[in-house]
């Protein structure tokens, strides 16, 4: 952590300005992970709302909604929608990558099984889109929608672009967007449709969460490869070790020479790893500058983040979104 | 088959009637089943379309629509929602199941892997949110997306349900309601809705989606243990080595006694299969009349759904959804 433990967080700031909505955020999302017949379902939903996590992408909704003066009530169900949405992938996403941990916790399908996280997860989907027509807005109906559809289309995209020496950062770019940033954008963008913002802003607030979704997710590659500075709570390597190609290798593989395209043919394409692997990788990394290239892509995704906002009205929740996107390279900065 | 060859099915009849608009449906399938992006997404699909499938569901969205003189177009995409509902269940139901087979060809876990039939499965559900969206019909919206959450709450009850001796009749209707029901009964009742019905209609659309659904599935367990006749297309007895409690074995375990308990126990419960045991278990059926009364169950939903037709406007489409009816249940009469 590059920041210093007695500020205080700007996700701890905005949860205190946000605290009440997101008190009722919370209540709907406990009522609606619920099932009147099948025990299985609040079995596996209790441990996911026990592991907590940080709420991001729904205070996103939230703080959209309130600095536009929206009045309520409608955020309440997009920002659960939007929560819904993130969990249901998760638990697809621990079968697919046949996780075994997540939040320090063992993972829904390791505890249970793939069928449970597969069939609890498509329920959740179906949850989601109960709570997004709640609202009866098809705006938000069309954005959170389309969202779902670009989410699930970025992880089909993963699975064969993150093993194949060919993805540029044109592709990778695509991933993300799907995987991290369409949640962001969507998140965001419902939060300013429902209380009736004019286009311009609109726009403005799907530019802040797309910019910031992106900068999250190329931070988060960075950190698996120990990042800028000294790193918490992720183990260095596990990409690596999952062969997923992502933005520092890209700008790695793009460099290589023939000896070192062989390499990560070999240990990426073909998972053939040995003793000594991830150690050459990072020699690699350095050798063609390719974390502090990825750093300096993550910090201008931020600087685009916080740009977007300058045509949303002055508001203290307008600041503590911009010290958001600075936050969130802070851990590489 | 106990209908005679050289007599037109009633699908076939609706087909005819309903063939444009059915053309309108698989193009607008096609359309949407395609990605920008993701290349194992079409290959995936492909193979879906190619598999075919009687299209049933749509169909009964398109047959609604019209008796109710609806004249479009938005029956076209609540028609192809349910069977993108359908098909992404497919999906999903045979990574679950561990299928390898599904209408006489290689399942796509088996020809791809889990991953991809997950993620894919994914694609398909969120592409069929935004076929539901387009209409822009609120309460469309609300019923196909409560079906969606229905469908999945009987998968999830389905997975601890299925092995339980304790499971019983009003259980096992929860489940069949969920996994097959709720997709029949919302794909009627949304063909009413978007034709502007009255309400009793739009019940009576609802009520007959529902009874045939439920004859629909009962029949399918009959068959499964050889029909009341002969039979085509399903191996005697996969319910069985699945350890899958449906309904006629539910009826015998209802009249078991102590050591024919611990029979179903042994085979269902703990799935300890041994030479013979299939062969007992048909003699236990029949010992306890549970194939016959079972079939009772299937022909009074058969009659319930013919019943419910009453309130709609005398029809052609009418009277092929009744015979429809009969013809489901023309398997095991």
């Amino acid at each position: 952590m590059t920041v210093q433990e007695n500020v205080r967080k700007p996700l701890d700031l905005l949860s205190d300005a946000l605290g009440a909505e997101m008190e009722a955020v919370n209540a709907l999302i406990r009522d609606r992970m619920a099932s009147q017949h099948a025990p299985r379902i609040p079995e596996v939903t209790a441990h996911l709302i026990e592991a907590g996590g940080k709420r991001l992408r729904p205070m996103l909704t939230l703080a959209a909604a309130r600095m536009l003066d929206y009045a309520g009530p409608y955020h309440i169900h997009l920002a659960a929608t939007v929560e819904f949405i993130h969990t249901a992938t998760l638990l697809h996403d621990d079968v697919v990558d046949e996780s075994r941990q997540r939040r320090g916790r063992p993972t829904a399908n390791l505890l249970w099984d793939n069928k449970s996280s597969v069939l609890v997860g498509d329920y959740l989907f179906a949850r989601s889109f109960q709570l997004m027509v709640e609202p009866g807005n098809l705006r938000t109906l069309e954005i959170l929608s389309n969202a779902s559809a670009t989410i699930a289309e970025g992880e089909v995209l993963q699975l064969t672009a993150a093993q194949d020496l060919a993805t540029d950062e044109s592709v990778y770019l695509q991933v993300v967007r799907g995987k991290t940033a369409a949640l962001f954008s969507a998140a965001t963008e419902v939060g300013g449709v429902i209380a009736g913002a004019p286009d311009d802003q609109v726009r403005a607030l799907f530019d802040y969460g797309d910019a910031l979704g992106i900068s999250f997710q190329i931070v988060d590659d960075l950190l698996d490869y120990g990042g800028a500075t000294e790193t918490i709570g992720k183990n260095v390597g596990d990409d690596f070790r999952e062969r997923k190609l992502t933005l520092p290798v890209i700008k790695a593989v793009a460099k290589a020479s023939p000896d070192e395209r062989a390499f990560w043919s070999r240990t990426i394409e073909a998972g053939d790893q040995r003793e000594g692997d991830l150690e050459h990788a990072l020699t690699l990394l350095a050798r063609h500058g390719a974390m502090e290239a990825a750093r300096r892509d993550a910090l201008d995704h931020a600087a685009r983040a916080k740009a977007a906002l300058a045509v949303l009205p002055a508001h203290s929740i307008r600041d503590m979104l911009a010290d958001l996107a600075d936050f969130v390279v802070s851990r590489v900065a």
